[in-house]
């Protein structure tokens, strides 16, 4: 057996094969080693080892539009032959029309209302179907894939490298809970239980003699910017002792996680690829990285300049 | 080696060493063999065996008083001292002079002010040191001793049985979360993140530079009753295929997890054992079982009579 099998079998072992050698990559296998080795003071048990991860933008991708948007919009089209008037009515004759300067002068109150006709007054189980169906139709107007195919991935190869070092991975995102849901255990790994986002609220009935939980036009909890530890409380019930995102709506998670005792990781994805992706920091409208990347770089955490240290960033 | 040796074995290696044998035991046995028999019809892999379990009068004692309540009235004893004013004011009065007619008269609403002024106010690292230190300084009325020993033995049992078979073992309880988790994986070997329960609001601020959570006095979520159902879907986002409960306030819970499809167990602890624990049932003002008992009759749902059912109760 020659050097070069070798070589080869050692490239196949890497567990971080689209990340590249550099002081990115060298900080989260330092870091995944210190807190898993029993004999270093750095040691955490497996139980504690727990990692958010935001999505839109550190997982998959949230341009040109947060995909939550361009579902809420495909349903509104897909819901328009039941609502002949919405040919007239905004705001959803903008969506109807593709007309982005009509919807944004609706203004949010305008996007609410669109929301809630998207996402409210359907059972649990209605609205998961809905959003499944939506995936296996729809596709992303630049790759023109599937949504769920737009995953980066070294993330899927983080996700999956520390939940071989014991790592509890979790999603903390400001995007709908029942929204990814249905996906995210097929797509990341991370199973239902395991996700945290954003909520409207929820009804109990018995239907037909049939329990049913209907999904009610009121905003139950934002899991956005401060609202995300939280989350990390709310539902997790633990500090995370690592965290990954990319932009100032993770300001807080990143600030709770590195305010706890003892080996801490804190990384933020920079979007710095026009070219296999898009390139935005300080003036995005979407996922702005601005005051974290000022924090980041005064505290010293981990910002992954995505040009550089990914070899790769879709699995197609 | 004799038959008395191995007979012995056998005892030893039962599971479910306090249950008597007879149709209770035989029920849960039964439901978990067909759910892990790969060749069974009724076959559920690993992830989807969720099992949620009631807290109070389920899996630990709830009488003569939820002992939430028994820390809500040493707590406000405890702060007397910084509130010489508590002396002359309802219904703080009250409970530092043991009144419970005074107590019961000041109603709801001044239940809700004891509650807040206990509960609320602090961070959340504050109310976790509160407490565990209550939970080792306190001793139940009854049994004079802590609380925590106050945790049903056949449900220790229970809850180990069904882990060794893969499933996944939740609290879902009309307590408040963060009294619970401060001592649920101790006790329950349930670790925090699979602890549903009621809350209050939380606040995240930076304070001296550092991140914390204040708990704020105003409700969050009540999960109770048809909250229980909300709360299993905004919490672990599955249906559990076995639900545990004891009283009125898991009727929603158990109906729930029987409407899904396949395989189903749910179990109702009525508590009919007044000599080594207690006896109460539809006239009950705490932990009343009474629709929920109505319910199991007609629907067949396995209903534990504790007396006849377990050979033990507590560890001690």
């Amino acid at each position: 057996m020659g050097l070069g099998v070798l070589a080869g079998r050692a490239a196949l072992a890497d567990p971080l094969l689209s990340w590249n050698e550099g002081p990115t990559k060298q900080a989260i296998v330092e870091f995944v080693r210190t807190v898993t080795d029993i004999s270093s003071l750095n040691y955490v048990p497996p139980e504690q080892r727990t990692a958010t991860f935001d999505n839109d933008g550190t997982l998959w991708c949230e341009q040109p539009l947060y995909f939550q948007g361009f579902f809420m919009f495909d349903r509104i089209k897909a819901l328009a032959p039941q609502h002949p008037e919405w040919k007239e009515k905004q705001p959803f004759k903008a969506v109807l029309e593709d007309d982005m300067k009509a919807l944004q002068a609706a203004g949010e109150k305008g996007l609410m209302e669109i929301f809630m006709t998207t996402h409210a007054g359907m059972t649990t189980e209605e609205f998961e179907k809905i959003v499944k169906d939506w995936l296996t139709t729809s596709k992303h107007p630049r790759f023109n894939r599937p949504y769920t195919d737009l995953v980066y991935q070294p993330m899927l190869e983080l996700l999956a490298y520390l939940r071989e070092d014991g790592f509890k991975t979790y999603i903390v995102s400001g995007g709908g809970v029942e929204f990814m849901r249905p996906w995210t255990e097929k797509v990341y790994g991370i199973p239902p239980e395991q996700v945290v986002g954003s909520s409207i609220k929820l009804k109990f009935d018995i239907r037909d003699g049939k329990p049913v939980l209907t999904r009610l036009p009121d905003i139950d909890f934002v899991d956005d910017g401060p609202g995300k530890p939280v989350g990390i409380q709310k539902f997790i019930g633990r500090r995370p002792i690592a965290a990954f995102g990319n932009s100032d709506g993770d300001l807080q998670m990143l600030q709770w996680t590195a305010a706890g005792e003892g080996a801490r990781f804190m990384l933020l994805v920079h979007h710095t690829d026009a070219e296999r992706e898009w390139a935005y920091d300080r003036q995005s409208p979407i996922g702005r990285l601005d005051k974290a990347l000022d924090e980041a770089q005064r505290q010293g955490w981990t910002v992954v300049d995505m040009k550089k240290d990914w070899s790769q960033v879709f699995p197609f």
